[in-house]
């Protein structure tokens, strides 16, 4: 029998939505998967092993890099939050978490990315990832900041880099855009995989998505990571095409990749008030 | 049940080849179809209503939009004709279809453009639906212009159009080009079916072939539109091949994606012998 | 002492605000500048010679293109107007032009295209002449229009032609919008005598502005035209600005190239109203 | 005699390098101009008022932004230091300084950006503005996020923003590397000033150099900012090659835009040694 | 049943490992198969015919070619040699054979190119043929070669060349750079018969891969040659991977898609030495 | 008073019809210019020194490259000739060169090579020096073959190339394509010199023209040489055309760069006749 490909996994976020989707899917991949979350985890697993910090604290995100030899990273603010979230969690957060990866030695990071992080471009422009960052808020902006901190890393330190922009993963599409936009759980967990072994990565940037009939985004330059997904929404488009309104062609929210995001206002303004 | 997804589709062209199709394909999408040719219809089934009139009748054309919700536009000529056929069935017919479109509130129209839109492009250019405008004689020419017209509606009042660049959709490939350019029927209807369904169109255009072995053009900014074709010509292949000579590579007909249409002259100069 | 380059050029349009401004332009380029517009033209000089008709009078406008070495083709309707006098006008007319060089054996056609061709791309985009058509109304679909037909008659027939799209062309800049936009009547002589001139024309596409400091579209593929402007908007901009107020930067007349145009509704809605 | 342009200009960074020319140059361009900077600035002009505050100090960077027509950022961090001062200096800095503009209605902010955002992209690569990030150090980044945070800014509240990516703005060209980066002071102001009254500025990117001879990127995409350099390094030249050795060509600092920075290490390192 | 598609084709390189592949794999296409080598191939089948001959002999090579309708050219050096062998086997060999092809009328060369016409490029740039040439050492150069003179003389002679970069080709991937690279044996055959029977080929560039997951570069522009990978290197990864050490990502023959030959010296060091 | 820049440059092609202006125009730039060509050469000045050899002797070559900062390679056949004329004059002299450059650790070479490596491209298509090879003849062929080389050995061995492709450069336009081809002997002397003295090259290719209004190619990627051209044919064009007649705009030989080399035939079929 082989051994595993990694010894040990580090899996921020892994209380969160896609972390407990990752802690099963990761399990074949590694000896042990130490996973990290705000929140403390209670159903460890004996290939398991927990950290219980915040992204904020510098020191504990540097130490709950070491001894690993890869980096799931994704924790952090996962909404629209205030920007005091958003820069400690997202921004100062992952920050730590690659300066854990760099006095660590550890040699590669998937990071979860977003679509907010180009939520401004258009279907219609059926951009790839080569085009420029157009965050819809906040939390994009801070995912846009993670990935130049990736590509930094990549060109000055060697340390490799997938970002994920990952669309809408859920266990099922929950309306007309994630028709497009749904990443299944098993998508996902393919997706972190092929970026977990691709043979080369450098600092590559895939679009997050599963098979659906409908491509609004060109993933070409995500050619070399290998991800194949294999799930689709055709099965589930009449029912949601049933339960829900035909959108209007010419509002921005359904024109942008971003979705209902375009539309939001400042998150801090409610506090201002 | 689930009801059909539109109430009443307008189908022009609907006594043509194409159309004869789509009326069977597209009575599952709508409670009625009303079908519009200048040629009666004689075999009118319970999900069908026919209006006989041609579309250069600017009142008549108006008129066959009133309370529909989707255009399907097959109708005017389909070869190289005359000017003033040309003219009056495809410029002057496709602008009162539109201003129907307008008038009458109707929010999409899936039209019948043609590979001989850009038919002076070469197959080693491999263009996406990007590239200029490249007509092959005068019906190209009048694709060109209701593709631009399709374009200003969507721009200035927010009408949806599919331009669907049919390329050779026949029962068989009956020629070595059609190895590459064969829309099967099933295909067409698939095609039409997501242009008429897809989330967001705005102005789109599209290349109308099956999934042919030998594929020309990029098809890749029509991916949100979700056409999946299921047709190849890989199974005609060698019979085709077997009963057709093979072609001169240098000559522009073997060049040219519009075939030898490239090589048609005026077609009101017999009329001036 | 040299023979002009022309023996006879057709101007159309001749009396019109540009028009007027070519007579002078194009007198030193031909023996003979045959003249012809709607309105008659009463100044004749000894160098010209007129042809009054209606570009909708198909004979008449073929029998104005006998004889002549080179068309600069400047009529038609010059504004937004009602579908029926574009249609004679610009399409119809514009066939008519096109019909008479291939008949009459006229190599090379210089057209007056607009900004309105493309009136919807926006000044951030910094397209150039291969971007695709977005008229911004009737009057720039005609233009598409005719654009298309020029370079099918040099994909079949080998005429050349060259398309200019004018974007301002007045006397001064009026307003914020020409600062940009703007075409000194000068270099309007001077980009129609290096498309007359030009070594190889084919069929090109050139955006026709003056040397301006702001440039919002790439001219570079106009290049083997040889057009070099002159003048510059410079000197005026410091009083275009003091008497105009700022614009609204999300105002889609101010971010796209066909300005106040993109607000314009369907011209013929007041007829009906 | 026309008024300013503009009532209130606020400028950070007043008492830097850049700051001290832009007091200068925009003087002709407002009644008044409002001077921030962590430093005291002494010798205030008549038509200046000061204000001295730290840009990390959220409540006093919105404050300084009310009653200004537009803001012309230029503070922070100028070079590679420690992650904290980065962070607090330009990353919380400029975030200030946009969220003083939303809440303050300021419609347009000129951005000093830098070279060192796009610093690992080759010469040989002749990048345009589209092409990604790709920054050389924690300086570099946080110019990256301040071009992301003004972006999201333009595309959700409408403030224009113009990102000038300055390469080498000092009094001559010191190395040889100035000889293709070098941005005169007067090119600087040149460049400022068009940037603030350009017509249409959206969310643009310029490069901020002067008409040097060696051009080893695409400045196109800024041609809406009407920005035309006066200055050229070739008047330089001789003396700068003559005291300077040949560079390695194979040097990463010497194929890249960033230049030296590409070698530089880790800010913090020292204080962690 | 229906005639093979060629009368006679010529093998060159017919006793190498892709030639004794082609013996097989072409045979159903043709009456006849002429066989080219220097070496003698002994086990020659009914369907066969042999010519031993050095490719650097022109008048062998030319009639070698006399009464064949399509040549498929893999003969020559197949690995990076002396400059002496390169000139002679490569060179001078493919001219020879094109020569042959110009001489005796011969309709379509399908010629074994390389990866290493292109080997310096990186795999995260995903380049399409029409990126330069960016040989590898003296064996890429010469297929660089080869490549333009198939492009002169289809421009110039109407002589059809599909040049197929073929990547790895082996019974199995042997390493991790394998596991994108490999092109299996029965693709190989399926690439060389789609590129012979394609109906258009003009001069065409294609990589050949088998359909790994792992792709590093676009085969968009090859679309025409209608060629379907159906083999894959997923089910060797596992063992693939067991048995190699993870290589480190930022050295050139990891990042480049000629892998090890990019760290090769000059073939002709060891002979100065 | 400065040295010059180089100690010794080897001009090869120096009796040629540039290599005489480069004598005179290199001669301020090092203290010894040593000319190499196959014709001896009798007036030499107090700062060259002469080499005559045959480029095809490895052993020649390779020696005149000893003890020189820089090779202008301008040596070869230039023109269209027999196969074995460009055989051992270009493709095995300009591999002489190289190794020569490489042997004796030349550092940068500046190599003469020609529109025709790009002939078949047409002004239509304005290409920019990324577009593929496509030489018109054996001469061109040959062109192809020394810019790959140098991009080899620019990318193994670290040797920069500044490859320029020379369009036509005589002492005056002699026919209408040169008005725009045309590049004057002092434009060219500018050229070679900013290829020379440019702060970095890599491999870096150049067309080669004057500053002629009409500009069918677009140089934007040579901007790092910078290389500013002063002359123009507009002063010779009224003559020019006066004494030829209007090419055919049909014609290959005017659509290509290349212009009449597209009509050549192959240079070996005469001497088979």
């Amino acid at each position: 029998m082989t051994a595993p490909r990694f010894d040990r996994i580090l899996l921020t976020g892994a209380a969160g939505r896609l972390g407990t989707q990752l802690r099963r899917g990761l399990a074949p991949l590694c000896r042990q998967l130490r996973l990290a979350d705000m929140a403390a985890i209670t159903d460890l697993q004996p290939n398991e092993e927990a950290r219980c910090f915040d992204l904020a604290d510098m020191q504990a995100a540097i130490g709950a890099t070491e001894g690993v030899d890869a980096i799931v990273h994704f924790g952090g603010v996962a909404l629209e939050q205030s920007w005091d979230s958003i820069l400690n969690g997202n921004i100062r957060g992952s920050y730590h978490i690659y300066e854990g990866a760099r006095q660590n030695g550890v040699k590669r990071v998937v990071y979860a990315s977003s679509v907010h992080a180009i939520g401004y471009h258009r279907l219609a422009d059926h951009i790839d990832a080569n085009a420029p960052h157009r965050p819809d808020g906040l939390y994009g902006l801070s995912k846009c900041f993670a990935e130049d901190l990736g590509r930094l890393y990549w060109d000055k330190f060697g340390i490799e880099t997938a970002a994920l922009r990952i669309f809408s993963s859920f266990p099922e599409p929950a309306d007309r855009r994630m028709l497009w936009s749904w990443l299944s759980f098993e998508d996902c967990v393919r997706l972190v995989t092929a970026a977990l072994t691709a043979p080369q990565v450098g600092f590559s940037i895939a679009f997050g998505m599963s098979d659906n009939a409908v491509k609004p985004v060109d993933n070409r330059l995500a050619g070399h990571l290998g991800y194949v997904p294999q799930d689709s929404t055709e099965r589930f488009r009449a029912v949601v095409e049933a339960r829900t309104p035909s959108p209007d062609p010419t509002a921005a929210a359904v024109q942008c990749l971003g979705g209902w995001f375009v539309d939001l206002g400042h998150p801090d303004d409610g506090a201002q008030g």
